[in-house]
């Protein structure tokens, strides 16, 4: 049997199987990052981001951008668990060939993005490899009152995002902001359930909320919001590396939220039971049910 | 100009100027581990490490024993600082084809390695790639005056190692085991002033302490212990990823060290003023210079 035959996330939960953790881990493997204990007040956050070139870049990309990028999905990781990020190692695999001034507008990249928001790059590792590889391992921080996982979401909830999907292959997963800010002003002025970064696809990252806090969801095709590089609804819903935020909160505090004004933040559906499954409501008010379905490596 | 005219460490000195830390680091890039504040009582140690099919391991060795290393040479580093490991992510990157019995090895070898150490594998992240990746990073604990670094080391000091070295090539390197009981059990008991791993060879490791202390030393060919596999001390002196940590300390601690004979640690030579440069007394009682060398990437 193959790789390309279980998929990405049939191998996920291969290796989930595998392990087990002690009483120090509050969340391991299957959220947007693994949650330790650190003292009384706050948790540690810790997660890590592989881009290899051909994959997740071209060869012919900018290596500021793809440098900003390596960090940048691993900013996305803490905020989606409304945590602050501290601390980078970053691992590169470069080919001996390469021109130094690429080296250092790759290097440009991160650190001007580090020093954006307050991340210390404390280490790394460079090993040969014949296509660029980038890995990003970041440590954070969370209030244990602010912190937001895939698996606290309740059937009744709003679903809401941080912004416009649709075409981030066009350019936005090169020079996307992670949501940190809004992020930061949820969990410090609200109460937000669940939350997640859409990295695979705004419907299969809904559905890891989806399994992990054991409910449905219905999203309304007229209230998906379309950036201007998207192709239509379908291309919102499936496109991955948008790295806007998607989280559940009650009726009341998504009143609260909409009323503050502050963020573009949009109402996208509502948490139903897990019976329901997962259903969009299209233009003529039908339903139709929906597969989990967005990127995937394999 | 390209990488392999400025080489690996050329690199390395090139990021380290580009980067800035806060008050929370109380060492950063350079070091085997990056060393961050933690409690009263406590450093948090971090590492991270990249291995690539074709350069650090060959496309036909086993990959339980891939795996295995992948993490043993993250515990090797948090070995170096003194430190306990807790916490690590593992990043793949691979490729659709590869057969999911062998992902599986490489599980079982991470996995049993990590439990053999305590360690919880908390995430990690999935990529495809040509070649396989595998990228750890990991977290430990050090308490606070157990700490050792590279930057320690003082004239007079005794310099020492926990075994034997030459030829890892030929199998060490995906063998070893992390010399982390033999690490606590030297900062538990005695004063360490300077420690490293050797993963680029240990004239180019003991290199890194005499930099970051500025100092000299001497290695007495005589002492220097040879394993099996060696080709003669010219490799024992070159040879990479033999993953035995190098220590100083002062003549008494080290009288102490050696009547503790708990473990085989043995003489190889002393900490001199950096005037002295590095020099070898070869079996003839003739002093040579040596020049740092051993593995690099490029």
């Amino acid at each position: 049997m193959r790789l390309k035959e279980i998929g990405e996330f049939g191998l996920i939960k291969r290796f989930q199987k595998k392990i087990k953790t002690d009483s120090s881990v509050v969340a391991g493997s299957g959220d947007d990052c693994a949650v330790l204990k650190l003292d009384k007040n706050k948790y540690q956050l810790f997660t890590t981001d592989m881009i290899v070139e051909g994959v997740d870049f071209r060869k012919n990309d900018n290596l500021e951008l793809v440098g900003r990028k390596a960090l940048a999905i691993s900013i996305s990781d803490i905020a989606a668990c409304a945590g602050l990020p501290r601390h980078a190692v970053v691992s590169l695999g470069l080919h001996k060939n390469m021109q130094v001034d690429q080296i250092d507008l790759l290097a440009r990249g991160l650190c001007d993005l580090a020093k954006k928001f307050k991340i210390n790059i404390v280490g790394g590792d460079i090993s040969a490899a014949d296509k660029l590889i980038i890995n990003v391992s970041m440590l954070g921080e969370v209030e244990k009152n602010k912190l937001c996982l895939r698996r606290g979401a309740k059937v009744g909830d709003i679903i809401m995002v941080t912004g416009e999907f649709g075409g981030s292959i066009k350019g936005k997963h090169l020079k996307f902001t992670p949501r940190l800010k809004e992020a930061r002003f949820l969990a410090d002025n609200f109460k937000i359930n669940a939350m997640i970064d859409v990295s695979d696809g705004l419907i299969q990252d809904l559905g890891h909320i989806l399994e992990q806090s054991a409910v449905g969801a219905v999203l309304y095709e007229s209230l998906i919001p379309l950036s201007a590089a998207a192709e239509g609804v379908t291309d919102a819903l499936c496109s991955g590396e948008e790295f806007e935020l998607l989280f559940t909160a009650s009726r009341d505090w998504v009143n609260k939220i909409i009323k503050s004004s502050k963020y573009h933040f949009k109402v996208i559906g509502e948490i139903m039971p897990e019976a329901f499954g997962l259903r969009l409501i299209d233009l003529n008010n039908k339903y139709s049910k929906l597969k989990p379905q967005g990127y995937r490596h394999f």
